[in-house]
């Protein structure tokens, strides 16, 4: 529901063809884009007027079926993050090069304009490299409708892999993505939600920069306030407003209740609006927090609007180009890859990458120690 | 200058001696305060009317002062950090402790009205321990004028031991001060300043809470946009000024010059109006930059008035007494010291740990490694 305003909007994209287990998704989409829809993941995969795969499935499900789109030569948006385990994001990486398809990973908060923004200033060498990057996001993420298996981090639940993926990806495309080592504490400080809702981690880059990443979930302090009470999805939200997500779910009484309303919210569910929804193009950027990343001469931080760069007599406002649609950034990318032939930045290898982070940030804090990392790539293209 | 408005002022206290090598101090004091100025230290210490010394000379001279007032049952007041080095901060604490005195280290920005009503908030158990805790300040501290030794770090130049003091104890002080390990980055990225003028560091706790330390002199992004452009001061900042600090230095010639422009804003100085500072009392608290604690049942975060706490439910403002006179809160825990008998949080060895946080700031940055702490301890008091 996020995702398909800008991809139904999107100008170079075309839905043909869709895959949903859910009877009512199916009927909806063949009304709404008068296209066929699947009941069985490989159908879709081997239509032939399909050349692209958006996959927002669970986590879990994201190996087997990359392979089996990669098998179909389809190329691949999957979401974030990539997979659970390093091996099942090998895997893939393996499959879609032996393919020869296209395996991206999005939508990440790396992909919003801003960030995209601050690193083509970095890569100008403009204000230098970056030397120590902060990035900080308080969120009510853990009290939204979940499923069960959300909140079980064995299967991908958690604050770490679901919004750490966003910040690691931001933080690892403005540093220059080669993140040597990590730090890091997690907290489960619910018993009523028993997985990660906050975490701190310390990494260090090849280069010797460092970002300190901060996130909590808790639905307490809102980091909103420091984008102007912008939301994440670039809507302007009313500052006045506390603790709403915990009130909605106070009054359920039951996991399956709570399952049952996420599931009211997704495609095709009973008494949503019918048709295509309407395109609204976005007044702000997409974000993802607070935001700053010192270089050796600015300091950068990110807006709703762009980039505002603090140098040493003075600070401007560079705006970045607002998309045509919503998250239009990552829908661009997909077309480059697939219609132009242009690699993705956010390539599979590079997801692998951003997950090695995450899951290095689990572990970190399981044992207590600095965790070295060894599967880390450089963003590729300009 | 910072410190005289309170110390004059304070109810409870009479200034009626000064050590100064400077003439011109000694005789403006006397002007001042009609009281006898001394070119020695051992004299002021020597002096039978004299109960404490505040001693705001620079870093390398604490060790062998202390022992010195010590020696003659002086209670002693020291600037931060407590000394450069952990034995000279140990024989300092030994010193103190053999002559049956107070040692006590500030001001530190952990003694601002904020953060003790932070403390007094988590003590009282009402918002459960603290587990995760994220300060952040961007300052000019790098380009307001120095002295030579004040750019070498190995004399105690840089923000680690000078702007570090104050993040760490902050940290420490709401955290319940025993830090286990430090895992941290420093940057010097001004070739013309060669000494740290910027770190992040990750602290982890003994009872598992972490925290993230963000500074930066460098004069660029400034954090105080965060506290409602009020300043480090608890003064009025305009929004609209940008990089003043740099822009006065940057028309000096040379080292001699910028430490006569230092000079000249010292107690003292030609030019200087004469008479006692007047007495303003403060509109709102001194602050360090962004502070957010996230405790088991709310997230706090510290302003200019008071302590914000967000709840689950709602969000609200505690409101920190402002105190009578600037800093007036290290005056009133000297005088509970050394006229009520009660011992202050920040003593001897209280300071010790946290420099013991600042030298590993600076050795994890050099190794590349996480360090190990061994002589942390908890606040007295309550």
């Amino acid at each position: 529901m996020l995702m398909l305003p800008g991809l139904a909007h999107h100008p170079r994209i075309q839905l043909v063809a869709c895959a949903d287990p859910r009877p009512e998704a199916r009927i909806r989409f063949t009304a709404d884009f008068d296209a066929p829809s699947y009941a069985e993941f490989g159908e879709l995969c081997d239509d032939p007027n399909v050349e692209a795969i958006y996959l927002a499935t669970p986590h879990q499900f994201h190996a087997a079926q990359v392979a089996r789109a990669a098998e179909a030569r389809k190329h691949i948006l999957v979401e974030k993050p990539l997979a659970v385990t390093l091996a099942e994001a090998a895997s893939m990486v393996e499959r879609a090069r032996a393919a020869g398809v296209h395996l991206m990973v999005g939508h990440s908060h790396a992909q919003d304009g801003p960030v995209l923004a601050a690193r083509r200033l970095i890569a100008s060498g403009e204000v230098g490299a970056p030397r120590l990057m902060t990035a900080l996001n308080y969120t009510d993420f853990l009290y939204r409708p979940r499923r069960a298996e959300e909140l079980d981090t064995s299967q991908g639940g958690g604050v770490v892999f679901s919004q750490g993926a966003h910040q690691v990806d931001v933080v690892r495309l403005l540093g220059g993505g080669l993140v040597r080592s990590v730090r890091a504490m997690t907290g489960a400080w619910d018993p009523a939600r028993p997985t990660e809702g906050a975490y701190a981690a310390f990494l260090t880059f090849a280069d010797g920069a460092a970002a300190s990443l901060t996130y909590s979930g808790y639905g307490r302090f809102d980091s909103d306030v420091f984008l102007d009470w912008v939301g994440e999805m670039g809507q302007r939200k009313d500052p006045g407003r506390h603790g709403l997500a915990r009130a909605a779910l106070a009054g359920l009484p039951d996991a399956a209740a709570e399952a049952a309303l996420k599931a009211s919210r997704t495609y095709g569910a009973p008494g949503q609006p019918p048709g295509l929804p309407p395109l609204e193009p976005p007044e702000f950027h997409n974000q993802f927090g607070l935001v700053i990343a010192s270089c050796e001469q600015a300091d950068l931080r990110l807006t709703a609007q762009g980039v505002e760069v603090h140098g040493d007599a003075a600070r401007r406002l560079r705006k970045a180009p607002l998309p045509a649609v919503p998250r239009g950034e990552v829908w661009d990318a997909l077309c480059t890859a697939v219609l132009d032939g242009i690699p993705p930045l956010q390539d599979g290898a590079w997801g692998m990458a951003t997950l090695e982070v995450c899951l290095a940030i689990l572990q970190s804090a399981r044992e207590g120690r600095e965790i070295a990392l060894h599967h880390q790539v450089a963003p590729k293209g300009p």
